[in-house]
């Protein structure tokens, strides 16, 4: 299951892209596929690079791209803006593919204000759907990811995190329209029934639902999505919770969970560590200049100096002023029991929540910005990289402290970085483990050793029965391979249905771990 | 795609299976098979027989009926309790096919009190699995269906509604082990890594997520299933809206709507016209002994003398006592806008809904019963019966009025019957219109008139745009036959992945409508 090469793309294929294109949609000049490598690799690797980018503007286009695929035998990896920069960006896991580059399908093609919901394209990035609610009067909230140029859709296909009332269990997504790698359109849900009034309403349709099958794999290309969206509330108010002690993330666990399980705290909280947020206020120069990992008495100083805590847990509350009143009460009270723990938030309403002057406050308002990039320059300013290891734990006090005392430890001790973590609740009943290995990307051998970092991460978690629940390209094959009950069965599954809907194995091979048939080693 | 016939089983075949399970768990007598009918066919009706049952304890015996049906080319069909009985009960799609009938495989496996889920087997009722919560003496509660004989498990594949918070848009079932149609057995989600602790905590896994691909289909026999509880709130109310006129139907569904998207009622609220009520709590010979449907100032004096008016909705609200009352609150002053509208409840602690005397309060509080099984006695009393015809429909005050109006046309005119429905709001965005079509299972015309207007039903929803979200047996291939978007393409993506998975085509063929390779015409 090593990486396959695949042969250099040949005039004919261009040429019957560029038939099926419009001017300019394809893309074959260096400088210009420079773009869409992964964006934090060291400039000189060239494992995940393209041959080709095309750029289709309609469903008939995607269509003509995948049959021209299929003629000719060209590995196609797709990506609807290609900006999830921590697992690789737009880069193809097979070197030589030709990259569908999604960006111009970017329509919102609805916005439904009575049942509150939208249907995007996948070009449409979080910045586009919020302001085409604006500039239609709509009353209505996007849960949003962390940094406002994702794609809506691939956001949403990676599994990928957003903050609102919808975005926890991944709640928004309803109804798809997909490309099948045989060239067909398939809408999925109600939508299998044509003039359906339900599509975008009703997540299931009769017969099984396959919208969960086109996530983290190579199944089909998704060129329309229905995405719920919240109405406004009365009131909106955006919480902190601030605590001084490393192992108060045990008691913030337990108690955020219970407050969670109630429905009092909607949405997906977060739970920083002081670096994480000292990341986005700051450089790492600013506060030590040692090669090794920060010392825990500077990091102390930091959490005084900025204010910070230990930990900071970012949350918002929704709803009737009264409403929102009465939920405030109950998490101060709950929180403030653990001891020097600090519980506080403004309200205010929908329309001012652009004005609010922490970034961290607008994502959970639904109102996005690039402010949280600057994370990624803790290290190394503009050039500054990050790779995301993300397992999936229970929302607990013990399992919170095991896996935290457990991923700080190999950070600190094999990449000798510093350890910035995001615990987000994506579930009442759990959380993504999201830890940011951020390095310089001119720095070749703090490079390597971030990626290999991220690879032993990935072992020692799953021998602790934590997973991924998201894989950076460099080692989606290694975290797929801890999936590995009952020999595999799983993968084999998944590489059954690739092969069923994908004998040419064309649509993004190696994506998640799936490889098709022709590609397979053994 | 007509029915198919398949050959008697054989007595080898038989052998296999006996050697295979426990004494006594493979039935062939035609007084034990008879238990396993349409439950509502006319007695002499022998489409859906089976000419075998066995009965597997353990995941290791399913594999063998499995390897056994494989081997000898036998169609299975399998069930967990097979109560789905408005649907076809347990009877299979095709004649002669095996029963595999999981109600021997009961057990509850694990409750988990922190994070409030259960892991149950197929066989489990919601009456075990809230025996099993009380006598652990967990403060946790169910989301239960309204009777209390069904599976869970049995339940959640077919994609059957529950009313309490997780029953909005399904959110209960959480990670699965299966036995595949080649007679591996995998886990989905987390559960594909051996002893990760996340399984059921969190839905997806690394990869696409097969769980709903199990759902309504034939592609695999589902032998765990992890399911969300709720921690018990400080305060629980049960509540009714009832309303006097036939379009209040309109502004009830449109408020509701608001009610839900904002959160403040949660769960699955019902809208239950005058005679879905009047069936629980009476029989239609107290009322009237036309042959005809029921004249509406007939209807008006049951409303008035049971104090139904034309519409009551049941909805339940959960938390602490101070968010309750703030809640009612707000729900009593949104409805009383309707003129003529009223709205109460009464609050109770958890410990003492078992308690209250309305079966309708307790489903809500999550204590089953077979209370609402006395509806279907509307015409025949012991000998009652009924098919539910149930598509969804937006949760907009004019497609709610519309779509009433329609079927009760239909109802009213072609069967001749009573129209008798709960329109139930299985998100805050569209609701299920269960159309219970009641009759008398000893008068065969009727049943034959009204298995014939379920399927004109079928046809007359789907042009006005509006398709069912579960079908019985004896119109499974006309209901999916109305999903024709693009040629059909989705019935034969389906198709597809069942050919893959189950090349021999032996798990329960023509479920959902979906045939193996060899039961295919054209």
């Amino acid at each position: 299951m090593t990486n396959v090469l695949s042969p250099p793309i040949s005039e004919p294929v261009l040429d019957a892209f560029r038939a099926a294109l419009p001017d300019g949609a394809v893309l074959t000049g260096e400088e210009e596929l420079r773009e869409f490598r992964d964006p934090f690799a060291y400039p000189t690797w060239d494992e995940y690079t393209a041959s080709a980018v095309v750029m289709p503007t309609t469903v008939e286009e995607v269509q003509a791209i995948v049959r021209i695929a299929n003629e000719h035998g060209v590995p196609l990896w797709t990506f609807s803006q290609g900006r999830n920069n921590g697992y690789g960006g737009p880069a193809p896991r097979v070197k030589g593919s030709v990259l569908v580059n999604l960006r111009n399908m970017n329509k919102v093609l609805e916005i439904d204000e009575e049942c509150a919901y939208a249907v995007v394209e996948p070009g449409v990035r979080w910045f586009d759907l919020y302001e085409a609610i604006k500039a239609g009067g709509h009353r209505l909230m996007l849960s949003i990811a962390d940094v406002g140029w994702g794609s809506v859709i691939g956001n949403t296909l990676d599994h990928g995190v957003t903050y609102l009332p919808y975005g926890q269990d991944m709640a928004m997504q309803c109804g798809m329209e997909v490309v099948l790698p045989n060239g067909e359109v398939m809408r999925t849900g109600m939508g299998a029934m044509p003039g359906n009034k339900a599509w975008h309403v009703y997540k299931r349709g009769l017969g099984p639902t396959p919208d969960q099958l086109f996530m983290q794999s190579n199944y089909g290309i998704v060129t329309k999505m229905g995405v719920w969206l919240m109405p406004w509330p009365q009131c909106f108010m955006p919480c902190w919770l601030r605590a001084w002690k490393q192992d108060d993330i045990a008691p913030i666990a337990d108690t955020l969970r219970k407050l969670m399980l109630d429905r009092v705290i909607e949405g997906v909280p977060g739970l920083y560590n002081t670096l994480a947020l000292a990341s986005i206020m700051s450089r790492r120069a600013d506060w030590y200049d040692g090669d090794g990992p920060m010392p825990d008495d500077v990091i102390d100083h930091i959490a005084r100096e900025l204010e910070l805590g230990r930990w900071m847990t970012r949350f918002a509350l929704y709803g009737d002023e009264d409403m929102v009143d009465l939920k405030f009460r109950k998490v101060k009270e709950a929180f403030e029991q653990i001891p020097g723990a600090e519980v506080w938030g403004t309200k205010c309403a929908p329309e001012d929540i652009p004005n609010l002057e922490h970034p961290g406050e607008r994502i959970v308002g639904g109102v996005p910005s690039l402010d949280w990039n600057y994370m990624t320059g803790w290290y190394g300013g503009e050039e500054g990289g990050h790779i995301g290891f993300s397992p999936i734990v229970p929302l607990a006090g013990p399992n919170a402290l095991a896996v935290t005392n457990l991923l700080r430890g190999l950070v600190e001790q094999e990449a000798q970085l510093d350890y910035i973590v995001g615990l987000l609740a994506v579930t009442a009943r759990s959380f993504a483990n999201i830890t940011m290995v951020i390095f310089d990307t001119k720095d070749e051998p703090q490079v390597r050793r971030a990626y290999d970092t991220a690879k032993l991460l990935v072992r020692q978690a799953a021998k602790e029965g934590y997973g991924e629940y998201r894989a950076h390209l460099d080692f989606m094959d290694l975290a797929t391979d801890q999936y590995s009950f009952n020999n595999h069965v799983y993968r084999r599954f998944t590489e059954t249905i690739k092969d069923a809907l994908d004998p040419n194995g064309i649509l993004s091979p190696g994506k998640q771990g799936i490889w098709p048939k022709s590609m397979r080693s053994g």
